[in-house]
């Protein structure tokens, strides 16, 4: 029985699935069957590589220690994958498809048409593009209307985001479906309203990364330099606090309101290529009403807290692991020598 | 005796400072006084506030615990700090001085020129500015030569990240001299050879931040959106491994060089509002032997090995914090409670 409201009645409830198949088995579709195969799930994958039963399942036994390491759902095992010789027999019998196909438009219409024949209409299709709107890709299939888009991030084991957007002809009771179904598959979900190029994630991340290759290209910093400014940086916090959440610290007990009013000036300083936005009155309250639901209720002193506490955590664990390494290292070193 | 080249002769060797002034003892400036003395060192303040001396034993005290759950050097104590009534007390006798005054330049200007006239000549000045250069901040000074910025991220007493670099009246030893005190202090420091608005750290941070900015007036993105696809996302992975590396593994065995020949055009696609630089054969080649120096030797398995495990480590940090944090309520409210 469906759980999400307009789903077809022989929807599968989103934490009642069972079966999912897994079209694509590169990294990020092999990935994606690591990760699925450790929440439990029984997993049919199809790739038309000659090789791919073989490669997938290196990739999930290359994974898998990781994986037990951060805990597997209860039966989780890695026989419980099944590699199919065709397209159908991996989405026949399916509660879900995910599908990682290469990033090529052309290739993504084609393959999610297949996918659409192939699947039992009531079964919703998520794919991993990073590049195309579920309104470009849909085009061909014959039921678009349960094709959404569901962007995980490199490793998809590991990394918890998935951004979930539908395209013109996707109905709104499949993006609910995909985003509860991720969310029951241990994921944490951002579904968005509407079409946006990059998604939300990688607007960030792209926003990031053209500033970097422009230094490089201007000869104002070096690669070395880029990478460590986040890692002994803005990365440390990013981990737990997002950049909103952080520059409401800096605001001080004024917070993010503060922020935007006494440092308002400084978005137009030349501190990158891009542009900023006009502070209007209406962003102004925008970023303050929407931090204050970060926020959630939480005095300054006790985000000072909150923040301390997990830089230290992430900082130590990052230096364990490092001591645990050498430590390897060492022990590697000792048997080579024979000592 | 100084280990830098050019330093003058009564300068301290940088791993060789024993008493830090710092002026100005705000949130940064405070920040600055708990991690020196964390560190061992001798501390002298001064603020002009009123309450400065209060404050700043208050922010320093809430700051200690975390600091020594972090490890304290040998030695350390918050009885090591003496705040001092004028500027010209906190700076006689230090062997480094740190500035941390508000960010306005006039009273930048005037503030360096008065520690210039207070410092003996032989002693380094950093300054904590995050948006002025140091030739603009100079100007008035009359010993402009051992004035350097070294710009730290918040909280400075967690963060090791500092910028070090030089105005067009600064010396090169100073520069030099400041970047070694620092790691001497603790600190992971990039030293730059020129001015850049930002800095490095900032620029990639204020990039990020007015794409989300845009996202938000657009109505594109909530506030919530973007933090979580930080913390759920991008964030988990550049706590380690930053933006190049990360891209280096996106490329798969091809690393870098593949990322770009074969996902090079992505930078042409509407993903930010930030416009690309042109992908030329330079920028491509300095963008792969920079990520080669970063990567040191390590293979692709390598890496993903050693991303898969601090991501882990990372996770099941924060996880342990919320935990602790959910257990420390639950006693509170039992105790509350009086059950």
């Amino acid at each position: 029985m469906a759980e999400t409201n307009g789903a077809p009645a022989a929807t599968a409830a989103p934490g009642g699935v069972r079966t999912v198949a897994c079209v694509g088995a590169g990294v990020i579709g092999g990935g994606w069957v690591a990760h699925f195969l450790a929440r439990g799930y029984d997993v049919r994958a199809w790739d038309p590589a000659p090789d791919a039963g073989r490669r997938l399942r290196g990739l999930v036994a290359s994974a898998w220690p990781a994986l037990t390491r951060l805990g597997l759902a209860e039966g989780a095992s890695m026989d419980r994958l099944t590699v199919t010789g065709t397209l159908a027999e991996a989405v026949a019998g399916a509660d879900f498809v995910q599908e990682s196909a290469p990033e090529r438009l052309d290739l993504k219409v084609s393959l999610l048409a297949e996918i659409d024949e192939a699947a039992p209409e009531h079964v919703v299709v998520g794919s991993s593009t990073s590049g195309y709107s579920m309104s470009e890709m849909q085009v061909k299939a014959a039921r678009p209307e349960r094709l959404v888009v569901g962007h995980p991030f490199n490793p998809p084991y590991l990394v918890p985001l998935v951004e979930v957007v539908g395209g013109e002809s996707t109905e709104r009771w499949a993006v609910e479906w995909a985003s509860e179904f991720y969310r029951a598959a241990g994921k944490q979900v951002i579904t968005m309203d509407r079409e946006l190029p990059g998604f939300i994630g990688n607007r960030i991340q792209e926003a990031a990364w053209r500033e970097a290759l422009h230094m490089v290209a201007e000869g104002e910093a070096t690669v070395e330099q880029i990478d460590l400014s986040m890692t002994a940086g803005m990365g440390l916090r990013w981990a737990f606090f997002g950049p909103c959440l952080t520059f409401h610290l800096a605001g001080g007990e004024g917070g993010m309101a503060h922020m935007l009013d006494h440092f308002g000036p400084s978005l137009k300083s030349p501190w990158t290529r891009l542009e900023a936005p006009e502070l209007t009155a209406g962003l102004r309250d925008a970023m303050v009403a929407g931090t204050d639901e970060v926020v959630a209720g939480r005095s300054t002193s006790e985000l000072i807290e909150q923040r301390d506490r997990r830089m230290i955590a992430v900082m130590r664990a990052l230096a364990e692991v490092e001591a645990e390494e050498a430590a390897e290292a060492r022990a590697r070193g000792g048997e080579g020598g024979g000592a």
